[in-house]
C-alpha cells in the first residue's frame, strides 16, 4: 500500500515554491535516466518526488544494472514501527521501488520487478534518511542481505494484469448477462442519504477515515443499529528480515478508507440500476473537495429466500431473496478491498469484505524459495500476511439498553436427565463488564445483542440480534513484538465496551508509527464499565491469514469474508414471510433445453 | 422428515389387492371423522394408510378433543435407534401426527398443530405396534408425559407460510429483477450430461441415494476431481425425552436425496437461462420411472471477480465473476435442502447447502419453555438439532496419485531467526495413512490435496487444491449414545481414505435403524491404508448446530453453508486473468440518480 498522503500531508514544511512544484506533480511516476537528469512524466506526490529525484536513490538504482530506459516507480509505505520509531521520532516513510516492464506501458504491473532497495525519508522535511538494502535470499540464506548477483532483477519477467497487456488472449464464450429492472429499483433515496427499501430504513455517511458508515437502521420502524462502521484493519506481514518486519499497515488510521475510495463507474462494479453517492472531504490545504461516486447502491438477487414443497400435494411455495447492497471499494497502493453492506428482506444485515488487487511483492534470487512467503512469479516473493479487521457495531435493539450474551451449546453427559445421551443445553452468559471474548466453534458459540427489557412474545427470550463472524486465526505476532502491541484489537474476536463519544478507533486513534495501541478498543474495554443493560458497542475482529497462492498473482481473485447480524427472536415470525412468491410472470426465465433438445417443459411457467 | 418410502417400500408383504389399494392412495391425507368412518381425501402412502385408518389411532386422536371436522395428517419418520431396535428387529416407522388449521386448506401448515401421540408401526406388515405418548411439558416438568390439559392443542394457532393463506398482506414495492441473456447461456451440454463452460468440463449424474453427482472435472483440459458427491447427512435432535431421543434422520441413507428431489420449475428456483435434467430411478415394483427436472443448470453473476486501480493513472481494471450453478433441491418431509455446485472461472469449485423448509415441531403446554428447543409459535416447540453433512471428494489432481497435506500457520517466538517477533512458519504434515483430522482455526489450518509428482513451475510446491470448510461444531451426542455410534463420520471434520470400489457411504451402507455406523468412513479409514501418493478420497464433515429462532418459523429463511475447493499452486497464475473486463457495453447498467437528482455521470459508461 502507498501512503495516500497527498490530501493530508503537511506540505507547509516546504517552501511555497516547493509546495507549488509538489502540487503540480502529484502521483508517482518518474522516468529515471542515468545522465544526471530525471524526466517527470506524470504527477508525483511530494514523497515520490523527494525519493525518486534524490541523487543517492538514483545512484543506488543505477547500481542495479537495469535497462537505462526503464521507468522506476515508488510505493510509499507507512513506516510501521521498530526501535527507531516512537511518537517522538520524525514521521518517516519507507519506499518500495519497482520497475515497469520493458514495454514501459503506463499500466504495466510494476510488482513483477521489485527493486532490492528501500529509501526512508522524513515525511515532514522530505529529506532522505537512508537507503535500506532489502534481503533477496531464500531459505538457505537466513537474514543475509547481499545474496543477489550483479543484475538482481535479470530473472524477473513481465506478468501483467491489465487487459491491454496480457500475454494470453482474452477468453471467449462468455455471453452477456444483463440485469433488467423495467420498473426501476425498489429503493428510494431521500434527503440525499436516507435509504428506504423493503421495510429497511437507514442513512449512509462517509468520512475520510472509515469511508462509508451506516446510521439509524430500522426494520419496519423498529430500531436495530445506531451506527455500523469498519473501525480499523491491520495487515501485518510475516517476513522477519530487516526491514520487512516493519510492514504493518493500518489502512484506516494510516491511509483512510475514505481518502482511498474508488470513483465507481457505471458498467464496472455493479449490475442493474445503480445510484452513486459523492462525499465531501478535506484537502491538505484545508479546503473541501468533492470525491465522486465513492459509494454505490443497488439491488441483487440472492437466490432462494425460502422454500417448502408440500409433499402431499406437490405444491411448492418459494420466494427469491433480494438484497440491497451499499458498496465502497478502496485502493490502498497495491491492494483493493470491496466493502459492502447487504440488507436482506428477512432482517439480516451482512458486511462483506472482498480482498483483491495485487500482492505486496519483494525480490527473491533466482531459483530460491522462502519460509516467509511464496514465489508467485520469477524473482517475485509474495510475503505471508494477515488481514485483521475490526467491525464496529453500535446497536440499538429496540432501544439503547442492550446486553451482550455469550451462548454455548454444550453436550450433556448421559444422566437421568439425558438417559439416551443425545441432548445438549444452551449456556448463556450475560456479559456484565466491558471485556474481550473469543469464538469457540466446538461450542457453537454465538454472541447475541439483546434487550432484556423486551421479551419476544412467542419464545419469552429477550429480543436480539446475533453477531456471526468466522472464528478466524487471530494476530500471530509474538506477545513481545511491536506488531502485537500496536494491534491489541486483533488479539480477540469480540470486544464489548460501554458507549462513549469518540470511542471509534479499535486500533487506537493515531496508528501511524504507533508503538502501542493507544486509545484503542483494549483501552476502552479496560475501563471495566458496566455493559449489562447499557448503551454498549460490540467490536468484531475478523480477517484471514493469507499465505499467497501462485493463483493470487498478478491480480488476486477476490476472496470474500462475511460478518452477519441476524435477528434472533427479534421478530415474532420469519419477517420475510410476506415476500411475494417467485413466479415466471415476474422472473421471465428462459428454458435452455438440455442437450439442445427440448424436454417438453417450455410451457411450464409457474411454481404454484 | 417423512420416510419417502413409497418408491422403495417392500409392498410385496401386502396382498395384491392391498398393493393396488396402497398404490392408488399414495400421499398422506386422511380426513378423520369420529363416526367410525374415515374418508380418504387424497392419495396416501401405505404407511399413512395403515396408521391413519387404525381404530386405536383414531381413538387416541378422538381423546385429544380436536374439532371433529379437523383433518389429521401424518409424517412418517425413520425409527432412529434405541434399545428396541437392531438389525434383527422389525423394520419400524414412527409417525408424527399433525392437524390442519380449522380452515382446512390443503396447503395449511400442519406443523403449528402437533399432536402429542406417535404411533409406531411395523413397516413390513403395516401392523400397529403401539402408540407412544409424547411429552408436552416444559422446563418444570422434566421427562413427565402427562402434563397437558384435556384439550392439549387449544392454545395452538394458525401460522401459515403459503402465500394464499397468510394472515399478513404480501409486501409491496419489490420491483422485478430480470436476468437477460440475449445471446443465451455460455455453457453447452453434450451427450445429455457433459457440460462445458469457461474452460471447465464435467459430467453430471444422478442416483436415488446421493441425488446429483459430478464426474471427471477438468479445467482447461487438466484433471482435477474424479467424482464429487454428498455422501450422507445426519440430523440428530437434542430432546432427550422418550421417544424424541430417537429422532435422528439420515436423509441420504434413510430417505434418498434422489428419491426426494424436487421437480424444479421455470420461474421459481433460478433466474436467467436454465436447463433442466431428468433422472431415471427405480420404483418399488422394479420398473424404471422418469423423475423430471431433478437438476437445474444456469449461470449467475458473482460480483467482482478481481479489480485493481492503478493509483498513478486512476485506470481501473475490473472483471465480474460468473459462476455456473448445478442445483438440486430435496424435500424430506418438513425440511428442504438446496444443494448446488458452483464452478468459478478461476478454478474454484464450491458446494453450497441452503437449509430451508419447516422445522420439526412438537407440542408444548401453554406458557411453558424448554431446555430442548425454542417455542416458535403458541404451543409449538422446535427442538434443537444439528445438521452434519459428509461431502465426498474423490480427487484426481493431475492424476490419481495424490496426497493430503495438513498445513498450519504457527507464529514463531522471538528468536535469532525472528528478532522482531512478527514471523510465522507453515508446518506441513503429509498424511501417510488413512485417518481422521480436524480443523484448527487458531492455526489457520488448511488441508490441501496435492500431487507430489508434479511441482508448480513458479513456486516449486506440488500442484494442489485446498479443501476449505467451516470448522463447525461436531456431533455433540455423548460418546456412549447410539446417536454417536451411528454417525461416527460426524466426529471429525476431515477423513482421508484409500480409494476402494463401493466406499461411498460416510454413515454406513445401511443407516435405517442402524445401531452403529457399519461400513462407513470410520471403517474405511480403519484399514490403515497408505494414502500418500495414492488414489485417495477426502471426506469433509460440515453443518450447523441449529437452535431454532422464532424467525425460522413458519418457514425458515435459507441458511447457507459453503465448502470450497480452491486451486493452490495448481496454476501458474490467476486462471481468471483472461476473463474479459467489465464494460458498460456488455453489462448495460442503468444510472438511478441518488436523491432523484442526476449527479451528472449518466454519460460515464466505461471503467477503462
Amino acid at each position: 500500500m502507498t501512503v495516500q498522503g497527498q490530501r493530508t500531508h503537511p506540505l507547509h514544511a516546504l517552501s511555497e515554491e516547493e509546495v507549488l512544484k509538489a502540487a503540480e506533480i502529484v502521483r508517482g511516476i518518474v522516468k529515471v535516466k542515468f545522465e544526471g537528469k530525471e524526466e517527470v512524466r506524470d504527477e508525483v506526490i511530494a514523497f515520490n518526488y523527494a525519493i525518486l529525484s534524490h541523487p543517492e536513490v538514483l545512484d543506488a538504482i543505477k547500481k542495479l544494472g537495469l535497462d537505462p530506459n526503464v521507468t522506476v516507480q515508488c510505493d510509499t509505505w507507512p513506516f510501521g514501527a521498530d526501535k527507531d520509531s516512537s511518537l517522538d521520532t520524525p514521521r518517516l516513510v519507507q519506499a518500495m521501488l519497482y520497475a515497469r516492464a520493458p514495454h514501459n506501458h503506463l499500466e504495466s504491473n510494476m510488482y513483477s520487478y521489485p527493486l532490492p532497495i528501500s529509501p526512508v525519508i522524513d515525511s515532514v522535511d522530505l529529506k532522505l534518511i537512508r537507503i535500506d538494502a532489502l534481503p533477496t535470499g531464500g531459505k538457505e540464506d537466513g537474514a543475509a542481505i547481499h545474496t543477489a548477483p550483479e543484475a538482481p532483477l535479470a530473472h524477473c519477467v513481465e506478468n501483467e494484469y491489465h487487459p491491454d497487456l496480457l500475454s494470453v488472449k482474452l477468453r471467449d464464450g462468455l455471453k452477456p448477462l444483463i440485469v433488467q429492472q423495467p420498473e426501476g429499483p425498489s429503493y428510494t433515496v431521500q434527503d440525499g442519504n436516507s435509504i428506504s427499501w423493503q421495510k429497511c430504513r437507514f442513512r449512509i455517511g462517509f468520512n475520510w477515515r472509515e469511508g462509508m458508515t451506516i446510521h439509524d437502521v430500522r426494520y419496519d420502524g423498529r430500531k436495530t443499529f445506531y451506527r455500523l462502521s469498519m473501525s480499523e484493519m491491520t495487515v501485518p506481514y510475516g517476513d522477519p528480515r530487516y526491514p520487512y518486519h516493519r510492514r504493518q499497515a493500518f489502512d484506516l488510521g494510516d491511509a483512510g478508507a475514505g481518502l482511498t475510495a474508488n470513483n465507481l463507474k457505471l458498467g464496472c462494479d455493479c449490475l442493474g440500476h445503480i445510484s452513486y453517492f459523492d462525499a465531501l472531504l478535506t484537502a491538505s490545504d484545508g479546503k473541501p473537495y468533492q470525491a465522486p461516486n465513492v459509494i454505490c447502491l443497488h439491488e441483487q438477487d440472492a437466490g432462494i429466500g425460502w422454500k417448502h414443497t408440500n409433499a402431499r400435494t406437490d405444491v411448492a411455495a418459494v420466494t427469491r431473496a433480494r438484497t440491497l447492497v451499499v458498496q465502497s471499494i478502496i485502493t490502498v497502493g497495491n491492494y483493493e478491498y470491496a466493502f459492502s453492506w447487504h440488507f436482506w428482506q428477512n432482517g439480516t444485515i451482512e458486511f462483506e469484505t472482498r480482498a483483491t488487487g495485487i500482492l505486496a511483492t519483494s525480490l527473491i534470487d533466482e531459483g530460491k524459495t522462502s519460509h516467509w512467503g511464496n514465489v508467485v512469479s520469477p524473482g517475485v516473493l509474495a510475503a505471508n500476511h494477515q488481514h485483521l479487521f475490526s467491525l464496529r457495531i453500535d446497536p440499538r435493539i429496540d432501544g439503547l439498553e442492550n446486553t451482550l450474551v455469550q451462548e454455548d451449546s454444550i453436550g450433556l453427559p448421559t444422566s437421568e436427565e439425558n438417559p439416551y445421551g443425545n441432548a445438549w443445553k444452551l449456556h448463556k452468559t450475560f456479559i456484565e463488564k466491558s471485556c474481550s471474548l473469543d469464538f469457540d466453534p466446538q461450542k457453537a458459540r454465538v454472541f447475541k445483542i439483546v434487550n432484556e427489557k423486551k421479551l419476544n412474545p412467542i419464545s419469552k427470550n429477550p429480543v436480539g440480534y446475533k453477531v456471526i463472524a468466522p472464528p478466524v486465526q487471530l494476530l500471530m505476532a509474538d506477545q513481545s513484538s511491536l506488531e502485537r502491541k500496536r494491534a491489541r484489537f486483533a488479539e480477540h474476536h469480540i470486544w464489548v465496551t460501554r458507549y462513549k463519544d469518540d470511542d471509534l478507533w479499535a486500533g487506537g486513534k493515531w496508528t501511524n508509527q504507533s508503538m502501542i495501541e493507544k486509545d484503542g478498543v483494549a483501552d476502552y474495554a479496560a475501563r471495566n464499565d458496566n455493559v449489562r443493560g447499557e448503551d454498549l458497542v460490540v467490536w468484531a475482529t475478523y480477517g484471514l491469514t493469507h499465505n499467497p497462492r501462485v493463483e493470487d498473482y498478478p491480480v488476486m481473485p477476490a476472496e470474500a469474508i462475511t460478518v452477519a447480524l441476524k435477528p434472533a427472536d427479534f421478530f415474532d415470525r420469519n419477517p420475510a414471510l410476506d415476500v411475494p412468491p417467485s413466479t415466471q410472470a415476474v422472473n421471465k426465465s428462459v428454458l435452455a433445453p438440455a442437450n439442445g433438445v427440448s424436454n417438453g417443459n417450455e410451457q411450464e411457467v409457474c411454481c404454484r
